[in-house]
């Protein structure tokens, strides 16, 4: 299969790349970039020299039909919203790394983005591609919306107790911590070295646009479930999301039967690990795999669960996922180009 | 003043020699350590050569009687429960920046830290000093015990809240955050470099110490507060905690108010400062100093508050907040040697 | 003393801030941007809240002259060379941190920093402040020029060897590496901490602004010096400098009278700590102080001295020394206001 | 091919682990210890959990001999100079990855390493696996002796240049700059998460094992090499070695000349990447990866030659540097299961 890449300059073009690179079905054919047409990857990126010869073309959606069967869009807010019918109506299968199609309803999205959303018709097509939960709709699909980073670590975290019925879902607090390649390649005060290291930051209080992403989800999952309270914080380093999840219990319980639990649900997803009795994982133990390791635990005291969730940002949180869903829907070994051991240390 | 410390070879005490260094009524008169007797400072501290020619002595209350007018205790745990009534007997004023002093109930803390605990006498001298909230009982005392790190963080963050009934006790969740520092000098795999950096762990889950500690305040300062989720992780950085509390309003209000009722809580607090309308802290802001920043924000989606507060963990957490102890003590301007602005970047 | 800061929202101008605010005799009457009018010192910096009121007013050497007996110019390049005279005229002292009136040469000015040099007038005026080897012109001085911060610790580190014609001029190479804070507080494809952290980088090789600087004063120590090879390398941590400097011996030598050599020519200066016998000093040991710390050794196999320098590129190789030169020129204590321990760890 | 890896739980041998996970020839087949044997791979490490089921078993020939054609040796110094000859005598091929075969010279080595050397025999024996300029020893070698991590950046550094005559080698000076991961897995005071981050630090000056190893090779290569200077820095991160390498050119030269020797020089090692004009390479962008990236230029100022050569210290410094010999040793495609991307960020 042939694979364009739209938005290759970013962190998650990048990625994508290095993970197709030993893809044994998938082969990038081209990449593409709203403004640097003709600059080669490797310029782009110098540790992508004579490693590939891509060069960043137009986006032009007749000209990837004949050059791709499938596209990876991996866009700022808002390009996909505007360009994907196009590709769609080539013909071309599509997953969206973008938040732009991961909201079904068009004014939600338009509230927390602040932007113009997506033609319904598109929302409406659109399958939200949390792969372990998704085999199904992302195998029939024609457009993938690929879930955000956070909403991934927290709702492989939260499935089992959510869709079981075993915590209160208004308890649900979650709160999540990222390296900083979550917020792109573009310098700025935030993300400056000096600022940024040896720091340890709160962000967007209340009003990050994971959030309806979130939410949306579990009630689908759980009809009761409603807001949650999401936070995000900022670690001095660069790759790894944790999101410690907070919720009270329907019933007392341990942690033994929550882990059966856990691994009873994931059992058939080899991305997914269940961590061991009493044991917790950290953001290292994932770095540059598609993982998301999970511990759990129940404290009697005050009667709250606490499972925590960890993932590579840019590979489950992003590419990895990406291209995770599209071996699904070709009908791929799931772990095809993606059965990788964390880089540790 | 002159001062000695004991445990001097930690960072506590490292902190406690910088700290000092410019005091202008309280000076370091004597160092001393269970195990390095006759070492310098600067063959133990290399930062310290040239500075200071203080050697370590051994550890004999009736000798330090004859140095120093009070003691500051930076201990592993256990040690102050051996040592201190030796010092208090001898008529020296002592700050024990250790736990074995901070749980009035010996149970309590021989059941959290699996050690014997110290004498029941001495625990019901010993007044918990976080000094913003016990300046009168500080003034009077002879013993004071030093709060914890985290406890700092998260009870200067909880207090108005919890004394003005205003968030229900039970809903309280602490998530904190800590650079390694926090877990001493001690070599550890825990703390090796390559396994730590580009690293975010959580780690005692439900298990750490400083929990009944933050229990036992908030249930002086609220009889209907019980028991709370605490959670700690480590950060890829050296200093610094946050503190991301949530709890749940009790009637509906917003963050004006909320900034109004902390500002008046700290008005005569040179250090605690609540930051701006919408704004939050980040750890490096009070980095090397003894000021305690938060912020705080309502969400009337879900009904919860939302308190940031950050320390710095060896000043505010610890060797800062000692000082300002001994200041409140002898009646010395509370600021006294702790006037600093942080090191940023 | 009443001082003004020009360009104060830089990491400089930040740093005198910190460090005046416990200077004995002076005080920070003013600050000034070009840009910034109006915006308080806590805008720029939440870490300055509630501890300055500072704002930022226009740069008119009339006024300033109302408010100050010394200006620190803490500026980009090509500023000061256009707007130090005005303040020279008015009658000011002024103390240029920025590289603008350390080439007495304005034509060598003008070729590594492609940018108009200063009037000649006010480049023979300017008496170039490493404080440790020029007292007496700084006593008598109007205009000093504040050295860079890798010239700094090269300088100290080779004056003693290149003064005493123990090293053969020529075959120095001096190998640098600093921290980030060094580039400044703009945000950059450089500086972005996901590309910086975990990474180690080498810039500018051959073409560093600080290589004519370094050659100049090496000749004026010594007039068989020439050229220098000097490189420059950005370390993922915010502030410290580290230079290994190489020279070959012209006779042979030990490293204990290398240290004799040192220790004699330094016993006088307060900030240069020559580290005992097989120590070498790390950056984090002088890290937020006014040190140079020293080691040195030789090696009988290849002939060669290897000597290690270490300072706060902020403090030694901006602010601090700055201000040392101010208290020189003032005829205060030379510690003044910096007499601090390194914040550790 | 059936590989043994002795000293698995090393750093060394869990970097071997994760690349030979997608070798197309070569697979683990045991994993040994000296002293946990039983531990499973996944309570070693947890990021190796539910990727592979190996377990440590014993260090015993003959028993080796049953399971594996090749056996990697990831052990401290000392054990494969004890070890090996019965490895050898089974018949099996070996890649020894510690320093105990590398020197030719036993009594240098006992100088160097204070340990007693392996069997002459033995070390007669050892081809220096420097796969580049080794490729026909290595395919006829039964032992195999895996470069250090320094000695690799700088050889390859410095292969065309002191082949060639092109510089004069007593002029020969290296700064070499290394992760903490070089160090290993054992906890020191050294590489302290608190004591390292944020520092810069130099070790070992003139002392360093790799010394003799850089000059044999370079005196194989050209009769007139002698001594060089190499000095060692540790950075605060964990993987990546740059080798900055100055030395006199013996003839006036240009940046163009030196790019077109190098090219040429390894126009057929798929590893090595010589950089653009004027383009010096960072250690992240070979993170992950068995490149070599190359920069190189010349100062006409100073007649002097810099050589800018990154790896990372774990891959081409170490275990992807093994494999890529094993590769060449049993006649497979060189780059087998080391065609990877660098993770960057």
């Amino acid at each position: 299969m042939r694979a364009a890449i739209i938005g290759a300059t970013g962190y998650g073009g990048a990625e994508l790349i290095r993970l197709l690179h030993n893809h044994p079905h998938i082969q990038v054919s081209s990449v593409h970039s709203s403004s640097q047409q003709g600059t080669s990857m490797g310029q782009a990126y110098p540790h992508l020299q004579q490693v590939t010869n891509l060069q960043l073309e137009e986006i032009e959606a007749s000209i990837i039909k004949e050059k791709a069967d499938i596209v990876f869009l991996s866009t700022p807010p808002g390009v996909s919203a505007k360009i994907s019918s196009s590709l769609v109506d080539e013909g071309l299968k599509i997953v969206d790394l973008s938040g732009d199609l991961r909201l079904s309803d068009k004014a939600n999205y338009e509230r927390w983005y602040q932007l113009e959303g997506a033609p319904e018709e598109l929302l409406k097509e659109a399958v939200y591609g949390l792969t372990e939960w998704a085999k199904e709709e992302v195998k029939a699909a024609q457009v993938i919306s690929n879930p955000g980073c956070y909403p991934t670590a927290t709702l492989l975290g939260l499935a089992p107790l959510v869709k079981g019925n075993l915590v209160d879902p208004k308890t649900i607090i979650i709160d999540a911590k990222s390296g900083t390649s979550g917020a792109g390649r573009t310098a700025s005060a935030m993300t400056h070295y000096s600022e940024m290291n040896e720091n340890f930051k709160i962000y967007k209080v209340n009003e990050h646009k994971h959030i309806p992403e979130i939410e949306q989800q579990l009630q689908r999952w759980n009809s009761t479930a409603s807001t949650v309270t999401f936070s995000t914080h900022l670690v001095p380093m660069v790759r790894g999301i944790m999101a410690t999840i907070y919720a009270s219990a329907t019933t007392e319980t341990t942690e033994e039967q929550l882990r059966d639990l856990y691994q009873t649900a994931y059992e058939n997803s080899p991305f997914v690990r269940v961590r061991k009795q009493s044991e917790f994982p950290s953001t290292k133990e994932v770095f540059g795999t598609n993982f998301c390791d999970i511990g759990i635990t129940y404290d009697n005291r005050t009667g709250r669960i606490t499972v925590v969730s960890v993932i590579d940002n840019l590979v489950k949180g992003a590419a990895g996922q990406a291209i995770q869903n599209a071996n699904v829907l070709f009908g791929f070994e799931e772990k095809a180009g993606l059965d990788l051991i964390a880089l540790y240390p």
